[in-house]
C-alpha cells in the first residue's frame, strides 16, 4: 500500500509532465503513470508569440517541476522546430512509438532540469516529394491501435495518415485551413461574404461542387457567382467555400490513400464535426478520436523513454 | 476618290472609338472601318481607381470624340458592371457577335454624345452553376474563326472558352491568378520565397506535381517542403507554385472541355508564353492569339450595331 502510494504520489517517479506546444497554443499536462490527466494548463502562448521559451515553460509548469523532481518532461510540436526552443531532426517514416522515442532530443533547462523534445516525422513519396509534420505524430501515437487506420487531423495544415499496428507508414499534408483563410480574406471571394456561421446546406453544396468537372480553381468561382446571382445569402458564402475546400481535401486524400472505408477524425470538436459531416456526404464512415490525443501520445512515448 | 477620302478621313462616319476598360486598366483605340488601329491610349485608370468615369473618358478620348462626331463609341469590360459607369445585364450563352451587338446598352455622356456598352456573358452549367465574364467576350469575338476553337484567356480570373463558328457555347472561370497571389502573399508558402523570376525547371516540376495523387491542396505543401529541404532555391519557389497552379487549371479545363487538341492562348505576351509552356508540358498544342484582340472584337461588334 505504502509503496504504491509513494510511486504515484508527490515526489514519486511515475508522474509525467507533457507539453503540446504549437505555433499558436501551449497545452501542458500533468499525468499519472497510466496517462490520466491530473492537471492541465492551456494558454495562447504559441511559439510565434513567445520570446523566452524557458521562462514561459517555468511560468506554466514550474510548480509541477518542483513537485515531481523525477517526473520525465516531454515536449512535442513546433517547439522542436527551427523557430522553437531546440531544433529536433525529423524522424523518417515508417515510424511508431519505438522509433520516435529512440530519437528524442535532450536538453537542460536554465534550472538544470532535463527535458526531452519529440521529433517530427518526415516522409518522402516515390515521386521524391517530401512531407513533414511536427506535433501531430504525438496525437497519432495517442490514438493508434491494432490493424490499419486512416486518420485525418484537420487544421491549417490538415494531415492524412495511414497507420498500421501503431506505425505511421505515410502521410500527406493538405493546406486547407490556410487556403480557406487566404481566399476568404485576400481575394474577391471575401468581398461578398458576411459572417462565417455554419450553413449546412451551403457547406454540402460546396462538397457536391468538388465532385464536378473543372477542379478546385474553377469551383472557387461559384462562391463569386453564388453571391452575384443571389443563389446563396452573403452569410452562407463562407460555408460554401468551406465545403468546396474540405470536399477537395477529402477527394484528394481518397486518391492518395486508396480504399479507406472508415476515417478516424482527430481534432477539436467543431472542426471534427465539420469533417465528419463532409466525409459522410462523400460516403465515408467516420469515427471521432478521443480528446487529449496529444496527452495520450506523450504518455505512450514516455513509457518508452530510456532514462 | 473624294468620297472614299471623306468616309475614312476626319469627320467621316467610318471611324470607331473602342474602349476596353477593366478593373485595373484603360485601353482606348481609334480605328478605321476595317478595324485597323489608327491611334491608342493606355492608362492605369481601371474602374477601381477612377471616380468620375465620364471625365476620365473625356480626358483620354475627348479629342477623338470631337474629331469624329459620327464615329460609334463602344465600351467593353468591367466598366459595364455594377461598380462601373452603367450596369449592363449579362447576355446568356450561346452567343456570338450578333447576339452581343443586339444587347448593347446605350447611354449619353455629359456632353450628349451617344455611347454603347457591350454586355458581359453568362453561362449556366447543367448542374446549375453560373459563370460570368465581362470584357473577355469582346476579345473572343475578336479572335474567333470558323469551326471549333478552345481558348484560354489567362489572368486573375482565367477564362476557358469553347467557340463554334464564332459563337461562344460555354466557358469556365478559374481563379488561378488571384489564388497564386493570395497563396504567395498571405500563407506560410510566401515566407520562404524570395523574388519571382521565372525558373522553367521549377515551373515544370510544379506542372508535373499537378498530375500526381492528392490534389491541389496537397501539392501546395511541396512549395513549403521544397524550401525546407532546400530542394529548390528560395528564388525558384514562386515558379514552382505557379506551375502547380497553372497545371491544375489546365487539367481542370481539360476535364471540362474534353478533347481539346489545340488551345488558342489569348493574352499578354509574358503570361501567354507561360501558358503555352505549361500546355506543351501537358501534351497540348497551342497557338497564340493576335495582339489587340479587344480592338478587333470592338470593331466586329461595331459592324453589327444598328444606329
Amino acid at each position: 500500500m505504502t509503496a504504491v502510494k509513494q510511486s504515484t504520489g508527490p515526489r514519486g517517479s511515475k508522474q509525467l509532465i507533457g507539453v503540446d506546444w504549437g505555433t499558436t497554443s501551449f497545452r501542458a499536462y500533468l499525468m499519472d503513470e497510466r496517462g490520466r490527466v491530473l492537471d492541465r494548463r492551456e494558454a495562447a502562448d504559441g511559439i510565434l508569440s513567445v520570446e523566452d521559451f524557458d521562462a514561459c515553460f517555468e511560468n506554466h509548469c514550474g510548480l509541477w517541476v518542483d513537485s515531481y523532481p523525477r517526473a520525465p518532461i516531454l515536449l512535442s510540436g513546433m517547439i522542436g522546430s527551427r523557430q522553437g526552443w531546440v531544433e529536433v531532426p525529423y524522424c523518417p517514416c515508417p515510424a511508431g512509438a519505438e522509433e520516435i522515442a529512440a530519437r528524442l532530443t535532450r536538453h537542460a533547462t536554465s534550472r538544470g532540469r532535463q527535458i526531452a523534445f519529440v521529433p517530427g516525422l518526415s516522409w518522402r513519396s516515390t515521386s521524391g516529394a517530401d512531407d513533414v509534420m511536427r506535433g501531430e505524430e504525438t496525437q497519432i501515437i495517442g490514438v493508434s491501435g491494432a490493424g490499419r487506420q486512416v486518420m485525418v487531423l484537420p487544421g491549417s495544415h490538415s494531415k492524412w495518415v495511414e497507420v498500421v499496428d501503431g506505425r505511421i507508414l505515410r502521410f500527406a499534408t493538405f493546406l486547407t485551413g490556410e487556403f480557406f483563410a487566404a481566399m476568404s480574406k485576400h481575394t474577391i471571394l471575401g468581398r461578398l461574404m458576411t459572417g462565417d456561421a455554419h450553413d449546412a446546406r451551403a457547406f454540402e453544396a460546396g462538397i457536391a461542387a468538388s465532385a464536378e468537372a473543372g477542379g478546385l480553381l474553377h469551383h472557387l468561382f461559384r462562391v463569386r457567382t453564388g453571391g452575384l446571382f443571389s443563389r446563396w445569402p452573403a452569410e452562407s458564402l463562407s460555408s460554401l467555400l468551406s465545403g468546396i475546400a474540405i470536399g477537395h481535401e477529402i477527394r484528394g486524400a481518397r486518391d492518395f490513400f486508396g480504399g479507406a472505408e472508415r476515417v478516424l477524425v482527430v481534432g477539436g470538436a467543431t472542426l471534427a464535426a465539420r469533417y465528419a459531416e463532409a466525409l459522410a456526404v462523400l460516403g465515408l464512415s467516420t469515427e471521432t478520436g478521443p480528446p487529449d490525443a496529444a496527452a495520450r501520445g506523450l504518455a505512450r512515448l514516455a513509457e518508452r523513454m530510456t532514462s
